[in-house]
């Protein structure tokens, strides 16, 4: 079995690992923009062989695994390659656009779309592991879209890997993915933005931050290049979130300009039963 | 050495481990406005004994860790019944409010204002450990009215702790704790309020949600007991940031409205700038 990767950053390193250790006799082909990433998957075993566009006829699957534009510009051009009995799937943050883009397509049934809830800090081929998603939650869109046969050895796959898989509707996906998920890192990108306009002594954060702030600024470490075309395909639901936490903070401001600290106090303890949704999360990402 | 300790929580029982640590021949004595708390410091060995009121006038070194509020309620009076070579410190998140309140008090160089940049995800006395402020900063204000003999032995104390010490003025301490500490509290709470509202299902959010969220929404598991009165105390300098923050929200939402993706990539990407600091915290957050 040939399995084709195009986009060898921690998402697509992690599946090319996964399809090592969990499918037997698989070849692993791969392909990024920046031949940097290339020489080093291969170097570090991640690929057995560079993915020539060629080659997509070749492949059994086919994982994009690049920013959702790109999987936009490129998918339609795969699609028309693949061979009849090969699987497309995507690995994007956002559904509703690939779903759209493909709905018409000759092979529409031979594709899949995916949502892998995992990461870590770190990106690149030298960042992917075989476990990253043990256990984490794998959303498939419109599976009823997908051949039985190409989504039960999908299944089959992700069942192996240990993944919790969730079917959703891809517009319900981005509806949900907006408020756990991308308004997160508007919050984060912004906190960051204003507390380094503020301080421009960064040995004055470095001194005084702790581990609460480099938990709220952490996702501003996130790729512009990932990240943009992301709030582009979701920006509806992204500008109903938005608002709506601005509208939270802007009633936070009121009650402090106001001193009403019961309302604060309030606010602030039914937003700790937080906790238990939190414990949850943990739980997942530790039994890894 | 008699040394008590007011408020059995997680900073005050690691004052409490480290104290039995680094300090030799000394005796442990502690109170709190939650009896089990007490016992419980007792029992795990935090203490040796409880701290009554009759018995400040013994105690060699008080140290105030209950909510900012709290010290400023019985600050005075424990100032009042410390004996002539006490020392009393707090270790709030606010500096301006207990320095003013103590400033035309006779026995003012007694007292040392500091705040240490420590906290973990848990509280509570078994939460405490002696090895909390490794390597963590000691902020220390208006050390100059601090009798030098004190201060000096409180130094000595936090450099055996292996704090990293640094002096600042009162107003200047929370100006800006307000942007890289105070602010990352009310974005986590708002976004997890925020969030929650939308998201009734709590299941969907545990389904959905990853790292990045569980690490943006941390903080809005704190207390509000602690966190109201730190808000009040610090109300101006957290609105002129919260103010900030909220402006740069709507910035981006009105460059998403706008379709104006390369500026939204722009701020992204200088604000990914964020990493050196955030290595800088992590670094420093791993040493220990």
């Amino acid at each position: 079995m040939k399995i084709g990767i195009i986009g060898l950053g921690l998402i697509g390193g992690s599946f090319a690992l996964a399809a090592k250790k969990y499918i037997n006799g698989v070849s692993l082909y791969g392909q990024d923009y920046n031949p940097e990433n290339l020489t080093e998957a291969l170097q570090l075993g991640i690929l057995d062989y560079s993915l020539e566009v060629q080659d997509y006829a070749m492949m059994d699957i086919i994982v994009l695994a690049i920013p959702v534009d790109a999987s936009l510009g490129i998918g339609i051009s795969i699609l028309d390659q693949i061979n009849d009995n090969a699987l497309l799937m995507d690995v994007g943050s956002t559904k509703a656009a690939i779903c759209k883009k493909f709905e018409l397509h000759p092979k529409r049934n031979q594709f899949l779309a995916t949502h892998p809830i995992a990461g870590t800090e770190f990106s690149g081929p030298s960042a992917a592991f075989a476990e990253l998603f043990v256990d984490q939650t794998q959303i498939l869109c419109e599976t009823n879209k997908t051949r039985p046969d190409l989504l039960e050895w999908a299944v089959h796959w992700f069942r192996n890997m240990n993944m919790k898989l969730h079917e959703m509707d891809a517009e319900a996906h981005d509806k949900h993915i907006a408020y756990v998920s991308h308004i997160s890192h508007i919050s984060s990108f912004m906190l960051g933005k204003t507390v380094m306009e503020k301080e421009k002594d960064e040995r004055a954060i470095f001194d005084m931050a702790g581990s609460g702030f480099a938990s709220t600024v952490r996702l501003a470490k996130s790729s512009p290049d990932m990240w943009t075309p992301i709030f582009k395909q979701n920006k509806e639901n992204i500008l109903e979130v938005l608002r709506e936490y601005i509208t939270n903070l802007e009633d936070f401001e009121r009650l402090l300009m106001s001193d009403d600290y019961d309302q604060l106090f309030e606010q602030m303890k039914s937003t700790n039963a937080i906790k238990t949704i939190l414990a949850g999360i943990n739980e997942k990402n530790t039994t890894k």
